[in-house]
């Protein structure tokens, strides 16, 4: 159940048949994934998220693509989105990230979870040591 | 503020002063953050969280000590725990971690937080191909 | 699969029965969806939970209907409460939010998402001209 | 206390003080908020979280400036972001936000979070009229 | 920093008054904590917040009032509520709440935000057993 | 859908079957639900897991069994994860909580989600009083 209706025929519209056919390129392969498919009810949401996604998360930077697709995973579990977990675990499982690593990450995330709240309901004064803001 | 009270002398409890001791000898320095000694409060909770934290974060495994920082600090972020954000940012500097890796981390943070925000709004149907459960 | 047992026959409750004549009255028609069928199961919490969100929602006020709705939508994403988004989401078009309306919706809750985490990292200092507090 | 620390002059940097002067034209003073002098710590991540930013928040659009803002606050509060609840309140006042439509904003939020974990903890079926995607 | 102006002189409004003087009733005493006087900016938030509050928390039920208290500073912490969070620890403390009662409290609530992470990540199908709607 | 397979026959290896064993015989029954086979994935946080789960909630403490369960479900509402929803509020049925008390634990927990999304837009400074770290 969705909360907006993908449209029947997308590629029909030239602005997302062009961003179907980025999405196809980068990745070398013909599958186009629904969050996609259901953004084309509005071209340019759905230019606008592509674009955003594929410039952090495509391109070459300072941090390597498996790293990226954990930290990404990470977040969306923090933040309780179920697609956005299973499409990140995928894609970091696809870029090389072994059952041992998954199971690490886990480990963080949930470690880090628990810290976060016992620190949220403690309140201990930051450090100065901490602060990097110069 | 707070909302408990450190005790004016933890160390004078021994389970107090091996966890400080213990952390100070992994740490190979003598600073102990307020986390610790807001935590000394309790000595069960203070070890209890210090192993916790110390068999996650200080111990190898199979990811490396900058990228356990970087995914802790994420997880911080969308958690909005300020002590941890800072207590991790810092950690993740000191691990070796550039600004243009911190830049970075920001960047797929903050993105993954856009796609978590409307992938919640929009429920598009999980693709099969992302089910990891066979 | 719920947490709690729905009454089979809800309005055999005087104060259930109340309840349910005055949504169907507000609304205009004879439909009762399941958040208040489910409520049912403690009358109290039925009834408190109703003139809340009747109060607020269902009377004339400073904000217009469609806008009141669009804003339960965006905070229902934010918390991540899947029958709260498709039921306000559903609602804001009954007002008549338009799919344009709908897209840029989505695009203010995730850009505002982004920028959420962006700053719970970087934390930069509040600047002073914020202060509304006189 | 922040997590970066930003530079102390700048505008030296050409891209920063392109950055800086569209945001002096659009918002027609020459007040630069914190966010933005704190996130030249990196050019590049500047010009994409303002180009988003302004994109959204800044052009006409199917939403007036003022709702814009006004549920550009909401998600900030439900995200528990500090910085962003001060700027994006003062920013929906400047846009005409008056007091009664600041204590309605809040209203709502505040029962929209009420009945949100009200939901998330019941977990009714969600009704099939619900469903927009057909 | 706060996002509204309290009013200089809040019980010269009758209906802040006699907020104010059922608050003080209640409590048996005159101190009157921030939240009501800021709320004062807006006399009818202040009247509904207060009722729901009074209602929930103030008054004998099925819970005992430490116990509610309890719950309710473990529901800030979650929602990362820095105002919430200290004045319902302080008001568990009142209540009755131990030392010990509260390490405690902090166990259990950070330990559920370990797993609430681990099962937001992992997702296991719910057991049928769990199904309590019959 | 998971983002895990579970090992078709679990107890085939050893430390899973001592888990197993001490979760069957910390509840006197055979019932493993799926959290648990899940976790099998990777025996080492499945054991971190159990042992945190079982000496926070398994064990005579200061706070009963009852209150412990019912802390934990509020926990996990606020969190939004489903399946700890479920279980949570089973196990605190199943240590005695009655519809009453279920009841009252939802207007806890919702009513504290108002509060907190109002404080957190409002930002009230926090009393003096409410300092417990004296």
């Amino acid at each position: 159940m969705s909360t907006v209706t993908p449209p029947a025929n997308p590629e029909a519209d030239p602005r997302v048949k062009a961003i179907f056919d980025d999405i196809r390129q980068i990745r070398g392969n013909d599958f186009i994934n629904n969050v996609w498919r259901y953004l084309a009810f509005d071209p340019a949401l759905l230019e606008e998220t592509w674009r955003d996604v594929r410039d952090v998360m495509a391109k070459p930077s300072a941090i390597d693509f498996k790293t990226k697709e954990m930290i990404y995973a990470a977040v969306s579990i923090a933040n309780s989105c179920d697609y956005c977990v299973h499409s990140h675990t995928a894609a970091a499982k696809a870029r090389g990230m072994s059952d041992a690593e998954h199971a690490e990450l886990l480990r963080i995330v949930s470690t880090a979870a628990r810290t976060n709240h016992l620190l949220n309901a403690i309140k201990p004064p930051i450090d100065e040591v901490f602060d990097l803001s110069e």
